[in-house]
């Protein structure tokens, strides 16, 4: 049977994550990936899961079990609120964070309207834009004039102000208050991806976009790396009358987000459980990211740069412009190594010399292996191309 | 701030659930409420829930807490292929079973296409169709050459065949088998909705349409009526080369299902205990229904009928035509008892004189003064307007 005529027009739209598609094919148990934005499996409190449960059970009853509030259960959106400093009404509970993007895209987003985004921008982001048939622009291109560049209309500003995924670079106060005067300028909105905001090793914290244009923010949040990524739980701070028309949205798809889990992780958050596995987590990430850092000192060949994040997941190589990342990423993954070509995440599929990396998944012992085996695939490609 | 301009061509045509926003605003707690669509908190597992979280950090480990599979977990996947037997290629994993409506409907559907489907319909499929700007043609208008009438490209059928919702009735094989016939002559797919087809208290299960039709039919499960709806899964089963477009469209949507909740499903089905706990829902849904109908029989005044459910959650009044059960609402809300008016069901509107009960949420205490309450209120309305 013949479905093409079925699919509807986003449909030819659809990017299928590399990521994902990398992790349909691999045992990564196998290999060393610094692929995946995956938090440590370290960080998850497993131990105190089944306590959690019966907590859950023991003081929410039934109530845990049974259909909840679109917006989310009131006890975990003032929970939120409370340690955001927000009324909770502003505060509305989402199925992921990924789905934080994905309403805003929907509610906010017609086939050819644009979005002024992260070069390169978060996949996940990048995905949902483009499933819209939205124009995504480089927000780094929008300085003076090239602002003309923008074919459609442009809607909202989408930026990972810290430990960008890709790149882990923070903007400074100076850069966030430069997007809130752009956004103010062209009347837009912003969209403030911020999923790793608490997990910062180092530096001081910067103030948030929606603090200084809390008008005009939707700022996403996620228990992804603070609880864990297998409960679907994130959340969006703004203004009520934006959420009110999220809600609506988000009853068509799939009337409210899981209740169990809104339990658990106000359970988590509210006995201190959360904060104390933060003071856990955060060394090990600084002390994984040491690592890395080290390690590409040791390893890398000339001509290789890379970021320093304060903070987060990831780390952001850029390499000499005779490699191209996406060419060698088979020939790396036969090594035993795998990573994220840069390319997927700008908007043009430009910079085939830059990668990401993930430092806080791999086991620590297969670090320095899976560093000196990428070191060995590029290098040898600098040389054949030098021949 | 005037938000008008940033939202979607979509947003307008979002339908806010009367039901949802009747629990918006009213304490369940202080009413007879016949108007959820709620299962009975005495069927949820609520005392083996922290053995079963047990179970799955000992079993899973932090695999069950960590970012999981795109389609759903491997395991839950082949115990939904096994249990209804079909291939594990066959079953992608929702989180809801809403969800796998609406990404059906993204999926397949372009503003001004058309979607034949059950009239009256599940309000929540409805929300999700017209949000898409579809066109929603009520499938029993559609018989000879009134086919005529619908202006779109129609995709696909969409139907609930057991203990439809909102109607509690069931097609007999001949009725699906017309349904399939109907999508073969006019080359359709269709869309099975099934979230109650385990929920039977009498009579043989009748061939699903999808065993009628498995190269067109999506069939939809759901783990909300025999589980937990707290925890948002579902299940849709087939075509591979149409769950392929569903699974690069869910990437967007929300990245993978809850992994934890899909652990705890996946225990709870494979002990058993999905089993166990279907034998005591069963006749405890058959009590209530039966005790509903008699109350019915007992207080309802004359003209009114209502049908005979062989399962599911629901039933459905149809009342004289005089009185409008729209208009009715609040003086029935004032006087302590909640139904949600039929109405809102037709995809036109029409047939105030309906209305749909719910027996399977409500104490069993509070369903004859439930029922005397709305039978007094229907009681008065018709006097006056014999008057």
């Amino acid at each position: 049977m013949d479905y093409g005529k079925f699919f509807s027009a986003d449909v030819p739209s659809f990017l299928r994550s590399p990521v994902r598609e990398i992790f349909r094919k691999v045992d990564l148990s196998a290999i060393c990936s610094f692929a995946g934005g995956y938090p440590a499996a370290e960080t998850f409190p497993l131990a105190e899961i089944p306590s959690l449960a019966a907590s859950v059970v023991a003081k929410y009853g039934s109530k845990a079990l049974q259909y909840g509030a679109t917006q989310g259960v009131p006890e975990l959106r003032e929970a939120i609120a409370a340690r955001y400093g927000v009324p909770a009404s502003q505060v509305l509970i989402t199925t992921s964070s990924q789905q934080g993007i994905d309403v805003c895209s929907r509610v906010f987003l017609d086939p050819g309207d644009a979005v002024l985004a992260d070069n390169p921008v978060y996949l996940g982001a990048l995905q949902s834009f483009r499933a819209y048939r939205a124009e995504v622009v480089g927000l780094n291109d929008m300085e003076g004039t090239v602002v003309d560049q923008v074919q459609g209309t442009p809607k909202f500003i989408y930026v990972i102000p810290e430990f960008n995924n890709p790149t882990g670079k923070t903007l400074t106060l100076e850069e966030r208050k430069a997007v809130v005067r752009k956004a103010r300028e062209m009347d837009l909105l912003i969209v403030e991806d911020s999923p790793y905001r608490e997990i910062r090793y180092e530096g001081s914290p910067v103030t948030s976009i929606r603090e200084l244009a809390p008008e005009r923010t939707l700022q996403l949040g996620s228990f992804s790396k603070i609880f864990a990524p297998g409960f679907r739980l994130g959340w969006i701070i703004g203004p009520e009358e934006l959420l009110d028309q999220i809600y609506a949205c988000k009853q068509c798809l799939d009337l409210c987000p899981p209740v169990f889990d809104q339990y658990l992780a106000l359970e988590f958050l509210q006995s201190g459980a959360l904060d104390r596995n933060l003071q856990k987590t955060i060394p090990l990430y600084r002390h994984r990211r040491d690592l890395m850092l080290s390690l590409l000192e040791k390893y890398m060949p000339e001509g290789v740069r890379w970021t320093h994040p304060e903070g987060g997941l990831f780390l952001w190589l850029t390499l000499p412009e005779a490699i191209d990342t996406v060419a060698l990423y088979d020939k790396a993954l036969a090594a035993g190594v795998a990573y994220v070509a840069g390319s997927f995440f700008y908007t043009d599929g430009s910079h085939r010399n830059t990668m990401r990396l993930n430092y806080t998944f791999v086991e620590e012992s297969k670090m320095e292996p899976g560093i000196k085996l990428l070191a060995t695939v590029l290098t040898k490609s600098l040389n054949h191309k030098r021949l």
